[in-house]
């Protein structure tokens, strides 16, 4: 089969799959003299989602997609695409086999058992939970749902640029962190020509940057705060691709710029979000991007998986 | 002069004072299957406020209504108040004193520093906080923000009501907190006849409920989680001749319904609530407040000054 990025109509058929069985997640304006940036900014407060992150729409349109003889799914994911999937399964009745590194935060660990799911714990990182999913899958013959690298999941993932578009027209530039790239190609092939999507890495998850530094997806290992959510073994070949057909790099930031991100959202807005969350404000207000003065700029805050539970 | 009770257009004036100045905070829709409540509910996520609750609102008109020789300002506070307060006189360029119950949560007391103000710690509670700020008043001449029983504090909170009519015009019912009772007198004036308004308490902080059985305003102590929120020496004569004008009585709720709804918010909506803004959703998860079957209600969620920081 020929591989193809999904464009804005492919994006249009999976909110229409998904419909209201998501969060329409709200926006919320900062105010000019919050910050240094010469723009308008806006996030969009997707860890308001189902599941606490945009995961639960790759999920769900996955699940949604699955031949009607499945009665049950796996997957592997740092976490936040386990709880989504488990969410999703369990909307559907149906079994689910979540694979998580040892390594996860018990926060997200307490969620997917939350939402009914066996949880198997593997040691490592999220390659080597991908690694004893895939094996199992093959045993077992249950259909995996990939975090990131598929069409459902992308197709899922890009209803968010849908929301986006809809909700601040007026966008110019739509900044996001990036992980495996799923929500990155997704919310690039719904916004086509109306905004640039910018994706964010951390210095320590940099697995985009380094495809594009390479001219293919290749695997560097995932550190730092952000590495529970932004730390796949390397980039999908989706946000691969669609950084190349848009001549897009990724922007780094440093765990420092991540944490006073972090902070500003919690002090200032009391949006506790996970560090993962953080980086595409930390670009922001680190003037690492800079958008034009005068334009309007969205900055999607997902997820909100902590450490913190109250 | 002759007390009265604000109407719509002393709202209306209020919000035309305040204009951009606070956030137009927005609102989420509950799925139908995430309650067993019969009627849509809408959140209103007012923790996004400045200063992280609706008091930025009262605070700021009150300072903006000031004599204009007036360089600084002083009020008395469970926290909240104190922290918009703070926050009001910093934006306007004046001297703040706070004087807070040193019972007042680590979260709140940094917030009002944080903010520029002189954080005076007084021994008790809110009543003491009170008798201490109106000493320091009348010692140097400075005018007092009261938290909640003035005209410029209540028409400020009631622009709240103002943006839940813009924002979900179909609700005919708006369950909210009450502490003083200056949210609920101005949330009331703001939606005239559009919708009614519920004032909820904790069975531990029952000021209103009280006021409406003795016929009048008297004091109560304070307990419970919601105490440093929700925990005013007594009701306010605005809050308590509003509930009389439409003979509304406040719901009381248990500190384990309390407890639940701050868990089901962080669950399963990631909105990190302060004990005192659950009260309302408390109201309803638990039955006590049983909207109209098929009908459209608002649940305001105002603070999320929590004593958890990440």
């Amino acid at each position: 089969m020929t591989f193809r990025l999904p464009v804005k109509q492919d994006i249009e058929s999976a909110a229409a799959r998904l419909g209201e069985k998501i969060r329409h997640t709200p926006t919320l304006d900062l105010h000019a003299d919050e910050t240094a940036v010469p723009a308008r900014v806006v996030l969009k407060l997707e860890l308001l989602q189902h599941t606490g992150s945009f995961k639960a729409r790759g999920a769900l349109n996955s699940v949604m997609s699955l031949q009607s003889d499945a009665v049950a799914v796996t997957a592997a994911s740092g976490g936040n695409h386990g709880a989504a999937v488990a969410w999703a399964a369990q909307r559907f009745g149906l079994g689910a086999d979540i694979f998580v590194p040892s390594t996860s935060t018990p926060a997200k660990l307490a969620r997917i058992r939350d939402y009914g799911a066996n949880l198997h714990l593997v040691a490592g990182q999220v390659g080597e939970a991908l690694a004893a999913c895939r094996e199992f899958a093959a045993a077992r013959g249950v259909p995996v749902v990939h975090p990131y690298d598929t069409w459902e999941t992308v197709c899922g993932a890009g209803t968010l640029g849908l929301e986006v578009a809809t909700q601040v027209p007026e966008a110019e530039l739509v900044v996001l962190g990036c992980g495996g790239g799923g929500l990155y190609a997704g919310v690039a092939a719904a916004l086509a020509e109306d905004a640039l999507v910018q994706p964010v890495e951390t210095e320590q998850c940099p697995h985009l940057h380094e495809a594009i530094v390479a001219g293919r997806p290749v695997r560097h290992p995932s550190g730092g705060a952000a590495a529970d959510s932004l730390g796949p073994p390397q980039a999908g070949r989706f946000g691969y691709e669609t950084a190349s057909q848009h001549g897009t790099d990724s922007v780094l930031v440093t765990e420092d710029a991540l944490a006073a991100a972090r902070t500003f959202m919690w002090q200032r807005l009391r949006v506790l979000a996970e560090p993962g969350a953080c980086v595409a404000l930390a670009s922001l207000l680190s003037g690492q991007v800079r958008p034009r003065s005068g334009s309007t700029v969205v900055v999607v805050v997902s997820g909100g998986n902590n450490p913190v539970v109250p």
